[in-house]
């Protein structure tokens, strides 16, 4: 699989792919960015009247629910809805599951519309497994990432979504497939929206990738490597998120394959 | 004109112009950040409460469709009718124009206040014109950018307003005047909201400059400059935001006059 | 009280504060990333549906009334009562009070829930104070800080808060306290958000710090200690923005000490 995602990078490059996204406020332009810089083509639009339209014309969907609030959760819904009819793939950014019963039923109306792909960190992925799946289970889990897979598991099974738990390793679940990217910096957890901008580049390559789990991790790899190269060039966060737009522009096979550190089960 | 351009960017930096700004999400700090560095006062402000008030306090407004509601809608609406009926400049930005006939409604009534002042790229104003003007071109254009200029001239027949489409030469058209700036860099087109930052920066200088014809090329080329400079200095599109907001706020009247690449008709 | 300063930036660092913001769309991403850099954890959240449970699980509010809309007025009251009535410290940014009526009637019913802090520059403070004090002062000021400083205790009398005037000298006004912040740079003025930056650090010291007065104090050195420091560095306002964010992260208490420039009285 290694050699496949630097091919699934130049093919997210070559075709350009329009990805409608509909996201919370704080992250908007960096996630356009990220977007434009792996040289996908964004848009960002959530007014009811055009969703369906605009669904129509782009070639996949992502959905944050960052700063959510009742006009923008039908606006979401009737993408999710609109995309599932039309078999676009989507994934679902579940920001802040489990902190509000708000945030917790949005999330279970989402899931309803069947993601292609779910990213969030770990609690996020827990709180929306216990929330949304009935699997109880059997092993006791010491370690939170564990947990955390066991819950991707159990989401993988009740929706059918490729799930993805990012942390200090990037965890993708699907089936008995896995993998674990183990690029990134503890400095990426002091910019904001760097999840969201993984959350987005995930939507540019599940719109041109076949195979979702590889899309996933390759999206994933690119992420945390731009991330990890940009933070040895950064004096802090402020300098992180510029050099980390530069990367994701200026990242070639060589860096990629230098510093790629992926386990494929 | 080559000498008043420089002037006119000394009179936004003097008079510091209040712009009155209704945006887009994605782009409203790079936009604000943008007229800080030129010199001017951006407030963005949307509340139906409060638009009337806005108007009347700022000396030009900026209209940008770019993630538009029906909300938005009304204030934008509300602000072009009130500029209008003040007699304060107004441009309007008509980000996505064709994508959705939500839009192109839009586009249609806000069109009909007769904006002083519209930019797009080609694609826009061509279906901008398309949708509301009854001209049909009798020649045959084979360049997209020939087409786009009989889209600017019928849409400046029809509504008076100077027309200008941005792109690789940012072309402006008023009656028989046409300018031609072929400053900027293709590494612009990776970052998002340059082009609204343009429409910005043609907010400041609308407020100031009697001749609104070399008031949008003195923005353009302004723009498309600070980008130039920008981009020799960048590793990619992140650091080019950075570089051009310096030099919007830096550039000389040496760097502008020596690197000014402009034909005026 | 100088010594305590640097414990208070530690304070933050250590316990990590959740604040919960309701800012302008403008600033959001801004100040997410200052609350970040200094070691706090934002939450943005506006959902009437479920605001209760964000001020419930936060240790601090930030009100921000730049692109106040109906629905956002709303969410800024529900979130001040609910902020009041848990005893959780919480500050308003007073964007542009005195422009129109509706930030005007919306700051009147913001400061009715009796708010920790305000914090905005002068002209916002004695606009405020003008609408909302019966206090008529007596003496005649002729600079425009001692109007404002006049402004901020009628202020601090009628509703208990901490009051701070921003500009080129910070002054914090509780009862009979003050303190002077002389640290920051002209160049400041140039970019978006920094005042709102500010008022962000200040829920975040005050989620904290019991004393509120050395809490603003210390928000208020450290946010012009790391501006100052950053515009020694910047070109122009972009590299102002970056090297800001990444003074905040990595500012010492050497560096703090050596360029802090406080008077307390």
């Amino acid at each position: 699989m290694e050699h496949n995602l630097w091919n699934h990078v130049l093919q997210v490059r070559a075709q350009s792919p329009l990805v409608h996204n509909i996201t919370n406020y704080v992250v908007m332009n960096n996630t356009a960015n990220a977007l434009l810089a792996v040289g996908a083509s964004p848009i960002m639009a959530h007014a009811h009247a055009e969703i369906d339209e605009m669904v129509g014309i782009c070639q996949s969907l992502v959905v944050n629910i960052g700063t959510l609030d009742e006009y923008w959760v039908k606006a979401m819904l009737q993408a999710s809805t609109k995309a599932a009819e039309l078999k676009k793939p989507f994934v679902i950014d579940p920001v802040g599951a489990g902190a509000t019963s708000f945030r917790n039923d949005t999330l279970s109306k989402l899931l309803a519309t069947r993601p292609t792909v779910i990213r969030g960190n770990a609690s996020e992925i827990m709180a929306l497994a216990k929330q949304n799946t009935a699997t109880t289970k059997g092993v006791d889990s010491t370690a939170e990432s564990d947990e955390a897979i066991g819950a991707a598991i159990d989401l993988h099974r009740q929706f059918g979504a490729v799930v993805c738990i990012s942390g200090q390793t990037d965890i993708v679940v699907s089936g008995d497939r896995r993998s674990y990217v183990k690029n990134g910096s503890g400095l990426m957890t002091k910019v904001t929206g760097l999840g969201c901008s993984a959350t987005a580049l995930i939507g540019a390559f599940i719109a041109v990738v076949d195979d979702k789990f590889e899309a996933v991790t390759a999206a994933m790899a690119l992420m945390g490597l731009a991330g990890e190269l940009a933070s040895k060039q950064a004096a802090g966060p402020g300098s992180l998120q510029m050099h980390l737009l530069d990367k994701l522009y200026n990242i070639t096979e060589e860096e990629f394959s230098a510093h790629l550190q992926l386990v494929v089960k």
